[in-house]
């Protein structure tokens, strides 16, 4: 069945990993945390060995001719470099998720039934082209008792590789058992569809990275697999907004951080307050360089004010992760919410209102993995939300959604006390 | 993508159900609960229509050539219908999952962040013979606010047919929105193909039937599934076990119903107190009808006691889900420990022990969906948890672990309340 040499290469880790999750389980915090220090201090002694390998990378991505987007995503440099070693001892000041029983609950028989949280694991990783993420994720496996298997780009091969190995090497050097921490060498695709079906080994898979390959991965995986996708997501102004806050919501969703997946990409404006609203706000875009599509009565409104276009049918499907949005007024918050259940992708979407009873009404109707009432959507995010740490966003419903912490890398199995309890039949 | 009927069939439902989950979302817990009150109502009401059907059934399983124990399961009399219509009621007098937000925590920047309850959305369902899983399962789904297609066997055809439309009748007739309940007619494989690759529509997949069709749905699902998997499940009787104690759990383990998934399979023994438990345990098992193998300690031990083979490889490895059972003598507490870590299926683990320290150790060492201490593996199941109700067992450790009760059913979103916060850079 597994008969490619990265298939093996993948089989083989996995193997490994298994059995250092089994000795990852019943670590102390203070191993963990001695762990996690010792990987940021690694981090920083070889600044110069890191930004070296990293620079064969830069080259070899700039003779392939790589955007400079991508070329900035995967350059290290010293602050970048400290960044993952702060990261790393942040880690180590969080609270251990693992080994807590929740309230023990005592059954008519005696029998006293609880939950105890326990690492997933084994952990498959893919991710793309930032090879920070690799000190990122092996702290947060190694915090939450996981054994992780990772799997990046081509293009950052030289830099996983070395900070594998140095975030590896520190943690063996304190306790943490061989093959917690690795990295499959062959960026081949064989060896994602090899971790994906290695449900005998791995718990978890988490995919990062464009929709065809979440979507290619999801068809062949047999381990369960959380997926980070697409990020659709609105604002909707409602007629009894106050103007000022939503013009700065707005502007703050779509101009803050164009290319990521928390950004708005369609503003839904209530009729009544379109005029009060849309000319400053789209003046502000301008000048931050948003090209603007709309509906009829947008285009409208607008036409004297702004270049604006008419929008496509296309559009209102379109996450465009650029300075671009589209704007369609509504006459209902009904029709507004309608629209939201049709496009949206369940990621983040928000309302501007100061009624009460509707902001409630908002928090019921709308489904997505994070619902938010006069703020911007680019609060979707593991930090801004308060988790301490993010190991991604979740777009599915199950096991977790919306930013990933330290729980989501957790289960919960049951733990019964009993005296001699035998069940009658 | 979709050509044949069976998938046309499976996509239309599944569209009805999408829109059916979007009015389920926000129903009060009165409407719901009316509605199980009257779904049980119209079991009992149309009883001799119900039986009717599925005497249809038992004679074509009987023409088929269908086991007694598969004919037991697949019948339904009063008693059982009764039941059904009691489970529902009994749901009904259960808490509504749905809509607590836990805590609401403060951010720096006075945001409010808390989780909401909501349900999942559509949820698959795939089962085999026993007709009465309709109405469990049906009640289940209401009740946390989601949408259900079911996929019984063949065999069960006419009865699954009748319960549903009963089922759906009455919850419709008390204001749950058309499409909430369905049953898939065709019962080709197609049409589980279908709905576990309908992942456009479908939040959830629950797979409960043999491991080769939970096998086969894994490889290709692209809906998040849960799988009720196999259950091989050891009780380990300590050195400092009460013998008495020790005898009844085993005893029980085995004998109180030996075709479930929680019985034991294997049991292991301390070499110390071998000679104390075993002689008198494999009497009354011998009583009971339960055919023993043994390694070769164990045969020594008992071979004048009892008729007792020598287990091969495979007896480690094999979940009888009948009246047989193999033993192991063990030299030490870590002996037994490698040996559920080798063969253990993750469902169900105990320890007989009085030693309090050990038995803490064991809760820690041994990754399963339940670990008991001085208790029978029977426990495992949602009444006797205390979850109220259950939907199976699942052994997998994503999103629910062990058994799946009403809350399993549903998923946590984020909700931000703020005051027009925006993100600084």
């Amino acid at each position: 069945m597994y008969t490619s040499d990265v298939a093996c290469e993948v089989r083989k880790k996995a193997e490994m990993a298994k059995r250092a999750a089994r000795a990852l389980r019943n670590l102390s915090r203070d191993t963990k945390d001695a762990a996690l220090r010792a990987m940021a201090q690694a981090l920083e002694d070889n600044e110069n060995a890191i930004l070296e390998s990293n620079s064969i990378d830069m080259a070899n991505g700039e003779k392939k001719g790589l955007g400079d987007a991508l070329l900035d995503r995967l350059k290290l440099n010293h602050a970048r470099i400290m960044a993952m070693a702060e990261g790393l001892r942040e880690l180590a000041n969080l609270e251990d998720p693992v080994g807590t029983v929740s309230e023990l609950t005592r059954r008519p028989n005696g029998l006293l039934v609880g939950k105890m949280r326990v690492p997933l694991g084994v952990i498959g990783f893919v991710f793309e082209s930032r090879p920070n993420v690799t000190a990122d994720t092996s702290g947060l496996c190694i915090k939450s008792g996981n054994a992780i298997i990772m799997r990046g780009g081509s293009e950052a091969y030289n830099s996983n590789r070395i900070l594998t190995k140095l975030l590896a090497d520190a943690a063996v050097s304190c306790g943490i058992p061989q093959g917690a921490i690795q990295l499959v060498e062959s960026t081949d695709r064989e060896g994602v569809r090899a971790l994906a079906t290695s449900d005998d080994l791995i718990d978890l898979m988490i995919v990062r990275g464009g929709e065809q390959l979440v979507r290619a991965v999801s068809e062949y995986a047999t381990v369960p697999l959380i997926k980070h996708g697409k990020g659709l997501c609105h604002v909707y102004l409602d007629k009894d907004a106050d103007v000022a806050k939503a013009v700065e919501i707005a502007f703050n969703a779509k101009v803050d951080r164009p290319g990521v997946c928390n950004a708005m990409e369609t503003l839904l404006v209530h009729k009544d307050i379109a005029q009060a609203c849309l000319p400053q706000l789209v003046a502000r875009l301008c000048e931050s360089g948003v090209e603007l599509v709309g509906c009829p009565r947008t285009v409208d409104l607008l036409k004297d004010h702004c270049d604006i276009k008419l929008a496509n049918d296309s559009d209102w499907d379109a996450e465009y992760l650029a300075l671009k949005l589209s704007i369609k007024i509504v006459d209902s918050y009904e029709e507004a919410v309608d629209h939201i259940c049709s496009y949206g992708s369940g990621h983040t979407e928000a309302i501007v209102t100061e009624n009460h009873s509707l902001a409630m009404q908002f928090l019921d109707d709308v489904d997505a993995s994070v619902v938010l009432v006069n703020a911007s959507t680019r609060f979707n995010d593991g930090f801004q939300l308060g988790l301490g740490a993010e190991l991604g966003i979740s777009t599915q419903k199950l096991h977790a959604r919306g930013p990933m912490g330290l729980k989501e890398l957790t289960c919960e199995k049951f733990v019964v006390l009993g005296q001699g309890q035998v069940r009658e039949a």
